[in-house]
């Protein structure tokens, strides 16, 4: 994958999520390196509060932080993006998800939003980075390659190289066009077949919902990894529900024949 | 110019030089930025003052500050170096001085580094950057690809970034290929799957079975475009089997208790 600079109207696809950030001072040094290169597009989910209240309304704060969106949950952060990406220092094991270094990783996004498409980048809290249930959401990790005697880089400063990373020219190198016919189905689109499935598996005795959020986190991961388009998504809600119809209504005839 | 990644032995003919920087928190960020990604020389020149000693001294503090040298002048901190280069964010006018976006400036110093000459990095005050007198020390500026709207960034970010440039790796490829440990179904392993498919829509009546070989088609196609590993092809498959299982006992209690 090889790339060019990113256009505004690309770079103004992308969403910057920061989750549980406990410091109003990083929050506002991730907002002014977004406005520094062009990414204004700010969304913070449960961040430590009323600071980050003081912080936002501030006389001085920057205009990417008084227009920054505040979500309830990560999967409505990301409900409208095709592309989810979190940030890792690597120094945790993940195991289960593709781990890229940022040169790599930033490629694949910028290849992204030229399609067309939307993403989300997730950077999570300063002590502890992103949690299972955030990892779960997440198409694959980037990596800042930093050195493994100290990996963990300051809040502000790692929002700072990605974007930077993003904005940087390369050489003269060919564009991959990619199709964009059958767009990838977006984060949101992913979470409700996650939920009919959920209910299908809570009624069939597989899972107990509520109960059990490993066996939805896996869930998550196996719908995520299907790496579905948009029609095949809604091909696939329709055969579940369809299914799911039937485990609620054992006796009744079908309703459907084709 | 192009270039390779740097070896621990050539980032450390490397010093950064901060110039009467105001604030002790974006020393420390400058310093623990310089942990980071292994540059781990940094020589300050007047900086303001009793804070920047109290930082310096903490607990915590990053034992590159605290190894920090303090230099009375520009001409003493650069000294002992072959090359030395300003960082400015390009609005103030230079005429005099060449400037070169970071991208070819990172080369330029990378291959001085490599030929075994010493290199000094010089950032400037938050308020004013370098001065007159600064810049005259100065081989060529770099400057970072800010927006001309907002061209300045933090001290501590603008650190990270140059650095990250002298440490990203050119011609990295995203390691897209799936790990050997887990690889792709067969289609015999795949024909599994669509069979329990089918039995379970045949039954909730969303398709009938032997009825409808368009429909047949329809999932093979749809099932085989999911690009299963064997893993995850086994996951959907007791997914599916349970599923299929309560469609066929509706009444009887669940089995599995997971």
């Amino acid at each position: 994958v090889s790339r060019t600079v990113l256009t505004a109207a690309e770079l103004d696809r992308l969403r910057v999520v920061l989750i549980a950030s406990r410091n109003p001072l990083n929050i506002g040094a991730a907002a002014r390196a977004m406005s520094n290169f062009g990414s204004l597009h700010l969304r913070v989910v449960h961040p430590y509060d009323v600071a980050f209240r003081e912080a936002r309304s501030a006389v001085d704060a920057e205009p990417v932080l008084t227009a920054a969106e505040e979500h309830a949950s990560v999967s409505d952060a990301v409900a409208d993006c095709g592309l989810v990406i979190g940030t890792t220092d690597g120094s945790r094991r993940t195991p289960r998800e593709t781990l890229e270094r940022l040169e790599a990783g930033a490629a694949l996004l910028c290849q992204h939003l030229r399609s067309g498409g939307q993403a989300a980048l997730l950077f999570g809290s300063e002590k502890v980075g992103l949690s299972n249930q955030d990892l779960s959401h997440c198409d694959f990790l980037l990596r800042i390659p930093t050195r493994t005697e100290h990996p963990s880089m300051n809040l502000g400063q790692a929002v700072a190289i990605v974007l930077y990373e993003l904005v940087r020219e390369t050489g003269t190198e060919p564009t991959t066009a990619p199709t964009v016919s059958d767009p990838i189905a977006t984060a949101g689109e992913r979470e409700r077949l996650v939920s009919v499935l959920l209910q299908a598996l809570d009624r069939s005795g597989y899972i107990h919902k509520g109960h059990d959020a490993t066996s939805e986190e896996r869930i998550r991961r196996l719908v995520r990894h299907l790496h579905l388009t948009q029609s095949e998504l809604y091909e696939w809600m329709g055969i579940l529900r369809q299914l799911l119809w039937k485990l609620e209504n054992p006796q009744t005839p079908p309703p459907i024949e084709n």
